[in-house]
């Protein structure tokens, strides 16, 4: 896979919906602020309602952009497409429309714990879709043995991929970790029930057709299929599967880890003896702990649209929410959206039938993930 | 649900492919002579070739029926179908197969470690599926927060399930549960992507619709959508998901446990200081490896036969295939072909629909997880 030489950007803007999420600005304000300290070169545009950002008004490198409405977590995709038109959620995206003639927009990237349904749906009304993409993605990343990560996609944006989408979705990750991890030429795996080629649905022996034929060709590096452990030994850089697949995979995932969590928990309050056992091993439950920490993972790439966003966990404290800063800032900084864009680009001129396979922009509110 | 009143067997007799799996006798035989030591009830019928089993022929309660071949972990479906026709794994399969009129058969449940394209391939062959069942499902168990277990089907039988599929799966499921568990009502949860109604793929939203529907009836008690996490909360007894989704799901979770384990373990292991803790913490340390250990959950039943069949891991150790062993001794102690039968023409009969869908046999060889 050869991609163009992209120099870094050396300011970056990012654009944080300040309300979202389950606490708002009493996680947003905290983590921005820590964010600013740790990030010479970073600028923010704070969005919400201005009392409650009132604080931030005099931080350097910082503006205000005041947004009237907040779009609440259970609030309905159609609330926050077609009534909530001042909300922080929706200018926040707005900064990260690009200008006439391709002008650099007012913020690189977006941030938002808004909930994901409503995110998507007006990000990809306000932003639209790269040419050559039909449907945006969502990406993360998951630990992996290799005390590495292992990025992910689609995890919930789309529900019934094609062979064509899930043939985009991996253009899209090998982009994103070329951006954000550095690695040039990432490993791609097809998440399947078996590594064999014969195994899995009819959608996924084709994809793995496309998949193959686009490794052949240089424009992706595929691995070939891999099974749900692989995205957890870091077998391969990036796992493409289907949003239904992905979400429900990452979510089994985490329920798994909170039980063997609590699992050892009860192991260790069990009598007086293993509560003092608890006490001595402390160094190396807190070790452990700190590499377990979900916290860590936080920040998923909507990937896709013509402007760059990251979705935050809407429970995220300001630890968690200051790492999707991270990351997002590390995305724009090294031109993640051009990347795609070069990358989608280059895929669809050396593979027709994928571009024949575009959709007609579908309603904003399909099915989405909350 | 009502269920007719089903007395329990006296006797059980078990069919044993002896040559299955990883390790064959080496294993399996162990296990079986622990199995029998503990069930004064159970009678063996020990598959395999004769030299291998010459040790278990003056064993107790246990008869040996020879078969020359076997059926290799990674033998092709159409091999195990077509070509090794006195394979222990077929030869077991048979002695589970009905007599003329309803006969009992020579034993009352089958249990193979071996490869599980190949045994779901000559089961459906041999045996042939429940009236009123398209599609035979994989149900295993996984182990929930509250101390118990979660079933969850399908596992990999099947891939791209319609709803009438799910409708079966669910009926299986809460019979495989009422049998084996003893829960007279068990709870059916929908793997989705959200637990709202609107979430998911046409095929789930049709398919919560028939659950929905089924639960009105009073023919499982459906609980609703439930998330990858709620199978690991305990949620409800039974989920139910295509067979693509819950092998992914599963492996998923089986990598997240596994990585966390080794994390544990490198934390322990980093200085001369935490390996001391180690020592000192083992007592707590065991007790948690002990109610983590996959081996206690091994034992996945074949659904939808008309003959009972467990699988075992093919890599299972003695005490594992002992958990198989156990688990398909209490589900045909308990009638569990007869539950399903009864609970499946029970929902087919006020649900016209689902008996509608039925398909012609599928080949044998469709597809299958390893």
């Amino acid at each position: 896979m050869t991609s163009p030489a992209l120099t870094a950007l050396d300011t970056v803007r990012l654009s944080i919906d300040c309300m979202g999420g389950d606490h708002g600005p009493s996680v947003t304000l905290p983590a921005c602020r820590a964010f600013l300290a740790a990030h010479p070169h970073a600028e923010l545009i704070l969005v919400g309602r201005a009392d409650a950002l009132a604080e931030a008004a005099s931080w350097p490198r910082c503006r205000v952009v005041p947004a009237t409405e907040v779009v609440e977590m259970d609030d309905p995709v159609e609330v926050a497409l077609r009534r909530k038109k001042d909300s922080s959620l929706r200018v926040a995206l707005s900064q990260v429309k690009p200008g006439a003639e391709g002008l650099r927009a007012a913020a690189d990237v977006c941030v938002s714990a808004g909930n994901t349904g409503a995110l998507m749906a007006v990000a990809r009304y306000l932003l639209k879709t790269v040419d050559g993409i039909d449907r945006p993605a969502i990406a993360t990343v998951m630990p992996n043995i290799r005390d590495g990560f292992t990025t992910v996609l689609d995890l919930g944006a789309n529900v019934d991929s094609t062979p064509e989408h899930l043939l985009q979705f991996a253009v899209m990750g090998s982009a994103l970790v070329s951006a954000v991890e550095g690695k040039s030429d990432p490993t791609v795996g097809l998440l399947n029930i078996g590594e064999e080629a014969i195994k899995g649905s009819e959608v996924i022996k084709r994809a793995a057709q496309l998949l193959r034929a686009a490794g052949e060709r240089g424009d992706i590096n595929f691995h070939g299929n891999v099974e749900g452990n692989d995205i957890f030994k870091g077998t391969t850089d990036v796992v493409v599967c289907d949003g239904f697949v992905g979400n429900v995979t990452l979510k089994s995932a985490e329920g798994m880890a909170s039980l063997i969590v609590s699992l050892i928990k009860q192991e260790f309050s069990r009598s007086l003896f293993t509560k003092a056992l608890a006490v001595i091993a402390m160094p190396v439950l807190k070790a452990f702990k700190a590499r377990a920490d979900h916290r860590r993972y936080n920040g998923a790439a909507l990937l896709g649209l013509r402007g760059l966003v990251f979705k935050s966990h809407g429970s995220a404290d300001a630890f968690s929410f200051e790492q999707a800063l991270n990351r997002a800032y590390d995305a724009a900084r090294n031109r993640l959206l051009d990347r795609v864009h070069d990358q989608i680009h280059e895929t669809l001129r050396s593979q027709p039938a994928a571009a024949a396979s575009s959709e007609p922009p579908a309603d904003a509110g399909d099915a989405l993930a909350a």
